[in-house]
This record gives structure tokens, sequence and C-alpha cells, in this order.
């Protein structure tokens, strides 16, 4: 048997006419995975079929079929799970640094994310793909429901209101609308642009949020008085808010 | 033949058994249309058939696929483009009040179609569901294409650059949003707070993007220049974002 640190093939490698390799069950199962999210990254899920698969993985459609007996639908469905499970492990907030710059940095590994999955994170949001089904909802549901519960933890809210629940919903719904812009304008902005852009749209909307609602005050205070004294973005949204006769 | 103003039967009436009225072409066609949208307002897609469709209209099966001969897939598209379209008419701007409350008073009759079309609005924005294929999705960035165009304008703006035009995008994708989670709560939230905080966070993120770009500075300043000049909203905003030692 071959060693188990065999690299993956990439979808270019020329499909092996004989001799597949032999791998473990397990280690072929996310071999196909691994193969299927690098085809559905740089086509929409329509255009990448089981044969192009077992091709770029060196397998035959069969040996495919083993694994994935529910056909495109089911590898499709594995992928994305394989996908928003490790998207969710992302979300771990470093331990150093202001709040605005722990949000900055989750915010660099999603983009990071993001990159990496280009027309799979396109077709999965946008809706209207044919592989879209209830299920595929739920599964990037759950990985909004991730991204809303360690936004809360991160803000050091153990029950949240509806309305603070509502902010920091509308703000991951702003960071994929935001993600779907880049990549469809072929990341011309620079990321680094567009995360500070985020984390001054989390301060804002939740200046506006607290106008209405005291729990989000107290976070939002909580959060600015951990901020650099000196913070210039936060004093200058200040500015722009003061009308000039 | 019957009077044109015949009242279109609500869902609940009992069919006809004999004697199907006979209805003008377009007439019968926009009956049908109506009838379907009503039926998509309580019940999710998936469990609208066209012999509801059929039994609430008053009208053969027959009847309804010799209209729609595509079947349930084709009335949905056909009901989807008639709510776009309506939806898109009300997105026309008061011409009174200050530029927050033309937005206030927008907002409004959005969320006067949200209540109206409740279970199909969902169905449709949440995705996953049968009937949702790449055309329903066009029709759906139709509308938000055309709520682009009437903020820019009422905005004052010609041309707007690549940020202007994500800060728009971003607060549609944020109404959205809201009025789902609106519905989802059984519209407890009083409407007029929602729309109050909606408003709000355009303002809050029109400064947040106008950190780093001068033509939405440009707009945000027009548009507070315009407000009263004791609005205290935007006053207690900017003391939301003063931290305290």
């Amino acid at each position: 048997m071959e060693a188990s640190s065999a690299p993956v093939p990439s979808p270019q490698a020329r499909p092996r006419r004989a001799g597949y390799r032999r791998l473990p069950v397990e280690q072929r199962r996310e071999q196909l995975i691994a193969v299927a999210l690098e085809l559905f990254a740089t086509r929409p899920p329509e255009e990448v079929g089981l044969d192009d698969v077992a091709a770029a993985a060196g397998a035959s459609r069969p040996l495919v079929y083993r694994y994935f007996a529910g056909g495109k639908q089911q590898l499709y469905e594995a992928a994305l799970r394989t996908a928003a499970d490790e998207l969710s492990s992302r979300f771990t907030v470093p331990l150093t640094g202001t709040p605005t710059e722990q949000l900055a940095a989750v915010l660099d590994r999603y983009f990071a994310f993001v990159a990496e999955h280009d027309a799979g994170y396109s077709a999965l949001l946008r809706g209207g793909s044919v592989v879209e089904t209830a299920r595929t909802s739920a599964i990037v549901d759950d990985v909004r429901r991730a991204a809303l519960k360690r936004t809360l933890r991160h803000l050091g809210v153990r029950e949240a209101g509806p309305r603070l629940t509502l902010l920091v919903r509308s703000w991951i719904a702003v960071i994929e609308g935001a993600s779907l812009t880049w990549l469809d304008e072929g990341r011309t902005v620079p990321v680094e642009e567009l995360r500070d852009w985020l984390v001054d749209q989390f301060v804002a909307m939740a200046a506006a949020t607290a106008l209405g609602d005291p729990q989000t005050a107290a976070v939002l205070a909580g959060l600015l008085a951990l901020e650099r004294p000196d913070d210039s973005r936060v004093r200058r949204l200040r500015e722009l808010l003061t009308p000039r006769p």
C-alpha cells in the first residue's frame, strides 16, 4: 500500500489509465471530496460531473459511485459539509489585540477561505443552483449560526436580545455580500481594505442599533473602552456624522 | 360575459362545480396569478399544487394548464414576475420630507409588500426551494438592481463608484435579512421600529463607508445638511461613538 502522505493529484493531473492507486476507505473518501472542492472552486457545480471528479482523482467512475451512491448531489453535499466545517473552525478569535483587531483577524481567515473556494462559494450563496436543496441551505445556515455564536461570545454576550442578534446577523449578511462582490470584481479591491471596511461597518451598525437597544449600547461601550484611545477611525466616524452648515 | 369588475375569489372560496366563469384571456391569466400569489403567501411553494390554484380560482385544472402549459413552475415564475414588478413600482420616493424621512416612507411600502406576501417572500429569499431556479434568482436580482438604482437616484448620484455601490447593496441585504427575521418572529417587533432601525443603519453604514471613500462622504454630507438641524438620532449616534474612559 502506498504511503499515506501521497499528495492529492491536482484537477489538471492526467487520469491514470491503469492500476488505480489503492487508498484506505476514509482516505479515499477525503481525497474525492478534496478533488471535488478544487473543481467546484473553479467551475459552477452544474458544470462539474462525476466523470471530472473521477478523472481528477485518478479513480474510476464506479469507484466514485461506490463512495457516493447518491451520485453528484451526495458528493456535493459531502464536499459542502467538509468546507462548512473548515470555515466554522476558522472563527476562533486570537487572544491578543483590541476587539476590532480581533474581528479583523477573523475576517482575514474568512477571506482566505473565500479566495480558496471562489466559484463554489459564489454558487452556494447566490442561490438558484441546481445542486441547491433544503439540505444545502441548512448547511449554510449552520455556518451562519456558528458565526453568530462566535461573534456574540467574542463580544462577551451570554444571552443576546433580538436587536443585538439582528445586528450581528445583519453584519454577517454584509460580509457575505461583500465577499461575493469581491469575487465578482476579480478581487481587484485589496482584501485588507475590504476587511477594514467590514470592521468599521460593525462599529457603525452597532452604534445605530445602540440607539434603541441598551444591551447593544453596553456592548459597544465595552468594545470602545478596549480600543486604543487614539483610534482615529472611530474619531473620524464621529466627525463624518457631524452636519456641516 | 360577466362584468369585468367581478372580484377575484379568495383561496377560501368553494370551487364552482359547474359553469366555470368565462373571463377574457388576459383577465383570466391575471386572476390565476393573483390567486396563486395569495396561496404562496400562506404556504411554501412546495405545498401549493395546480389543483389548489384551480380550486381557489374556480377554474378547472385543464384551464390552468391552458394558461400555464409549463405547469406549476411556469405559474410560479409568472406570479413571481408580477410580484417583482409590483415591488419595484413601490420604490418611488415621495417628494416631500428630509432624505431620511423619504427613505422611511419607501421602507414602509416595502414592509407592506413583505407583510402581504409573507411565506412567498420568505421562501424566495431563503433559497433551497424546489421552485427556485436560475430564472427565479434572476428575477430577484432584477428587483435588487431596481432598488439599488432608485436609492442612488434618491441620493442624487449619477455614477456610483464601487464603494458607494457596495454600501447601498449591503444596506439592501440588511433590509432583506431584517424583513425575514421580522416574519420569522411573527411580526412581534413593531414595523415602525424596524423601519427606523434601517434608516439609522443607512446613515451609520454610509459614515463607515465615507471613512475611505470621498464620494460616499460627499453624499452623506449632502444628506445630513438636508436633515432637520435638531435631528437627535444623528446626534445620539455621534455620542454613542464617543468612548467613555
